[in-house]
């Protein structure tokens, strides 16, 4: 009865304060100078999140919207798309590009581990005649961090358009659009962009653009082509979705004044944090190596009841986890830490993760794991360097 | 800069304050007990507004999303369909249905009259092997409501699907699904319903579920059969647009302690007062007959700069008009007053287009538009019928 309500899901995320003031702004029209002057700000500022001269298109709906957008829009059916398949997200990729009469070529990857490049390239060899590769830049279902850097390069030797879903990538870790060869980079609203669901982005390559072209792909609503024509006016195709983008610049005006590589300092840091804390609880991370900077998974031993602990975590410590699914229902707890979450709200994040642990008959080894976690958070947040997986210092920006 | 905004064009509409502070509330998580509580309640009321038995669907997309969405599961490519086009939005359902490969045969009328019910019964005579009828409930171009009521027992008869786009007829005048044998009936957000743009609703007959089983449509994000399978449990598809959901919670809350029937009389008053009001000024509304009941559109005289008009009414009295569209553009005011519009607020927009129509070289055949339009606004609402047009007494509540 006295807990604040705490969401650590990964998405949605917890929201500012100036997002939900935007939120709340009355109705203007759409189609009105002053609306335009918004999106046309907004624009430039998704620009550089996505990191691209392209522009980023707006679309009402949410980011799997988005990935069917992709999908129906740079392939025409009957043509072959690799897909990797690292959880429920990479299956979804596999469901939506079957759905729309294209053949799918799996590369299955065991859950809680990233793809790896020869993984990818191998698939490429033994299917010259695939056109696409598509892939989750972090998979939402386990925090794996699949290499894009590595894949931009063998996509475009393959001849093979790289459509990446952001989901819980963008505006969590570097996720360049340009500079990694991305042809395609799609997000959602709920996750690093910290507003409610209900919007997502999408930008796309010149060579993305001229297969859009080329395949004159039948969407109406998602229609890419027509959506690209708005967007120099200060539009979007059908109504633009008006409160969400009033958030939206509040939270690109947030990033402006923090700067992004802080942004993705913090995520690193939190990320170090969360291992750190579940380590010291005698716990496992699920993903050992290329690990996600806005959620972390933590494998539960046999015997321990996954739904219970979450439901003592939010009954007795108001703290909100995700739980595993498809397979790994009951046996992980994903720890959200993306968007606007914070050290203290995280700290908050261990202890009621302990304690729930230790209720459902889980023994903690150690106690010490608010400290430990919290000085991996600060040791990583004045180090600098966001580790050694990938150094944002690297990245322009 | 002494001026308020006044936001009297036909969607979106402003936000009354209640749905205004359910946007500002922080998030919760689209998949746990409390939203889904939100949801279920939200589907009763969405059922009374729909006048269904049948379950409402939540789509995340504005209301042409949930046009594309009822052609692709309705409808396979190669199946004729009849479409009315008596304006924009017309000819928006002929565009989708192409786009999708779907035979359309159109019927055209006049822009600014309603179709009649002879029109489609020879259209349907003449294309037997026609399969749905597309039309709109209101036309949002024009302001022609078409007799929906009429057109039910004629599709049943001639086994066309009847489609409707309720997009500015729902939540404004009656439109009851299952008395009027509706077969898939949709809206948008934004106006009779006074939230923000963002999501869509929709819900099917039996038979029109019968025939969506039948396409086995190749739809992955607007997937209506497994949108429905997710509805008893209180979830939708994908992820929930939050946010807008407890914006609609409240804004059926409202209809709900207002009365449905209560909220048709005032649009039908706004209505008349809006008509009586234009024609003591000396202009024209441009629908004579069969006038929907949230906007009111009125004649420009030749020589009459329509777009100035508009930008001396924004800027100089604050009330923002919407202009005609295509072949309209520039010929046509088009009054909004659905949604969260009272009488003083349509007092303002009758002053205000008074005003800047002198300004543009109009002369305003009488003073006392104002007096006249307040007093249809009354006799109107204390009359307690709704018109000869559609008695509202007669529906069930």
């Amino acid at each position: 009865m006295f807990n604040k309500l705490r969401l650590l899901t990964p998405g949605p995320t917890p929201l500012p304060e100036e997002v939900r003031l935007a939120l709340a702004r009355d109705m203007i029209h759409h189609r009105k100078p002053a609306f335009k002057k918004i999106l046309a700000s907004c624009q430039k500022g998704l620009q550089t999140l996505f990191g691209t001269k392209e522009p980023v298109l707006l679309l009402t709906a949410t980011g799997t919207g988005a990935m069917d957008a992709a999908v129906t829009n740079c392939f025409a059916p009957g043509e072959k798309v690799l897909v990797v398949e690292a959880g429920k997200f990479g299956e979804r990729w596999r469901e939506i590009a079957t759905a729309h009469g294209l053949l799918s070529v799996s590369i299955p990857v065991e859950w809680g581990r990233a793809v790896t490049k020869d993984e990818v390239a191998a698939a490429a060899a033994a299917h010259p005649d695939a056109t696409g590769l598509l892939v989750q830049a972090s998979e939402t279902a386990t925090g794996a961090l699949h290499p894009i850097e590595e894949l931009g390069p063998l996509c475009r030797e393959r001849k093979l358009l790289l459509v990446v879903d952001g989901i819980s990538a963008v505006g969590i870790s570097p996720c360049p659009m340009d500079d990694w060869s991305i042809d395609c980079l799609l997000t959602g609203s709920q996750k690093g962009l910290m507003l409610p669901p209900g919007l997502a982005f999408m930008s796309l390559s010149p060579r993305a653009w001229a297969k859009v072209e080329a395949v004159k792909p039948k969407n109406f609503y998602f229609n890419l082509l027509a959506e690209r024509a708005k967007v120099a006016g200060g539009q979007t195709l059908f109504t633009s979705a008006v409160n969400l983008v009033l958030g939206l610049e509040a939270c690109l005006q947030r990033f402006d004044a923090i700067g992004l590589e802080n942004v993705y300092r913090k995520q690193w840091a939190l990320t170090m944090c969360a291992r750190a804390g579940v380590k010291a609880m005698g716990l496992e991370p699920l993903v050992a190596q290329r690990f996600t900077w806005g959620l972390t998974s933590v494998k539960l031993p046999e015997g321990i009841d996954g739904q219970k602990l979450l439901a003592i975590a939010a009954d007795s410590y108001g703290v909100v986890f995700a739980g595993g699914q498809d397979r790994f229902k009951g046996r992980i707890v994903r720890i959200g830490h993306m968007g606007h979450v914070d050290w203290a709200d995280l700290a908050a994040g261990l202890h009621a993760l302990a304690r729930s642990y230790q209720r459902c008959g889980g023994y903690v080894g150690g106690r010490d794991y608010l400290e430990k976690g919290l000085a991996a958070y600060e040791e990583a947040l004045e180090g600098g360097k966001c580790g050694a997986i990938i150094d944002v210092s690297s990245f322009p920006a």
